[in-house]
């Protein structure tokens, strides 16, 4: 019962590949903050979602393999999903921190994360946050946060999206039989899938399937199927309080050792510390 | 199994109430377009969801019981779910039309839609659609509309909300049993639940279960239910394209003659007209 509430909580229709309609929703909110840090020592976790930074004061950067970038209120920091970045910390600062999942699927290669220079009226509107919003305030512990902040993060975070090059929306076209298996694999996360059947739904034998599937995404079926697995323990670990034996359960894998080892090595962190850690 | 697609394919969490954690998804496009329209004269659907009109010229209006509002650059109209609207068009016009559902309960009382003022930074970003969009664009029949148009059209909808009085967004606290009830209703949409049974489940005998839930909701149960149905149908129809006798049976009503009876009470129009509408 538990298990079937979460599966409710989570929508999979975010990551379901292109419809003939338009993708919705749009943007989810994983986790939203805007916090004193003081302390950002801690490897940061790779995460299957968007992140944002924006400071309102210097004293922080963020890097990544192309560079190091430094947080200032006329810069944000943008960093598409599974891109790993280290955080370094010069002093205590105020940080706003989005993490959100967007229902356009990004270039698989991109590795790098963005340093886009703001426009003039959105500085203007994002520092009417410091006047705003509660201090030490966070989506997860505030309930009462209210509508006109919610739509006002989504604003920023849509406008900021737009600040990017276009080719990043750019993704290669999936042959039709392959969509159709990505479709079948996240409507029924939980349960796993076998080559041999994937392949009789695509008409084509177990190994023309697996080859078919590799060239288009990147890895063959069976590693596929289990990030989407390890990608939903991550939102559930983030977006709901449950045991992790739970999460482990309602995500097919068999305990929270198995869970937790495969975890580590795609987030590079375990099960709790990336539940634990904000950023 | 089409009926399990289509159910997967609407998120149902869109219409669950508060947790503890954020609401999200944040917003969802139902429906978007940029056309020419020359003719407003049938009957406008009430829908579930909110609807925002932005016309870069004169010569169209929008009326609800409170007043007539010409639509020009320099304001939006925006309605929020279930008021009532007439429209009327003095010369074909430009119009964008957007429709979206919206993951912030408003106060059940609102009928009235609203007419803001827009802030002329907002105007010219409004004023690039024109520019940018390829004319007469619909997102239901162009796949190819990229994502900036998507990012776009969420910042304007996003801001175009925060433009509005922030007492719509004070919703009546309810009881926590009637919370209760309300998600056991909407995570089983397409089946009937008794009243003695969400009596049990609230520790209530059948009369004091009833009453409570229609002090706090307006509505008794059953009615209640009914027209979660109904609203689950007028998304399958316009966000699908699966026939009007599927849409009945994966929302529960024993067939199509029983729904349009209903359908028609609840949004002034019969399926296929709301399906077939833009407006």
């Amino acid at each position: 019962m538990v298990v079937n509430k979460l599966c409710n909580f989570i929508n999979d229709s975010t990551i379901m590949p292109h419809h003939r309609f338009i993708h919705f929703p749009l943007i989810t909110f994983v986790n939203a903050s805007f916090n004193q840090v003081s302390n950002w020592d801690n490897a940061v976790p790779v995460r299957p979602h968007w992140r944002l930074w924006w400071n309102p004061e210097p004293g922080a950067e963020i890097g990544c393999d192309a560079g190091t970038y430094a947080l200032d209120p006329g810069h944000m920091v943008l960093v598409p999903p599974y891109v790993r970045i280290t955080h370094r910390l010069h002093q205590p600062v105020w940080s706003l921190a989005l993490h959100v999942e967007v229902n356009e699927p990004v270039d698989p290669g991109l590795d790098r994360v963005f340093y886009p220079e703001l426009p003039e009226d959105m500085v203007e509107r994002l520092q009417q946050l410091n006047e705003r919003i509660p201090q030490g305030f966070t989506f997860t512990q505030d309930k009462n946060h209210g509508a006109w902040l919610h739509l006002f993060l989504g604003e920023i975070f849509c406008r900021a999206l737009q600040l990017l090059p276009s080719e990043i929306w750019s993704v290669p076209a999936r042959d039709p039989r392959v969509d159709d298996a990505v479709a079948t694999i996240h409507s029924a996360v939980d349960t796993t899938l076998s080559n041999t059947g994937l392949a009789r739904q695509a008409n084509l034998s177990t190994n023309a399937f697996i080859r078919l599937f590799s060239q288009n995404m990147g890895v063959p079926p069976q590693v596929y199927m289990q990030n989407v697995r390890l990608d939903k323990a991550a939102r559930l670990l983030q977006q709901s309080d449950e045991s992790i034996d739970i999460v482990a359960e309602s995500c097919g894998f068999c305990d929270r050792n198995y869970l937790s080892k495969l975890f580590k090595r795609r987030f590079g962190v375990g099960p709790a510390r990336y539940r634990r850690q904000m950023s």
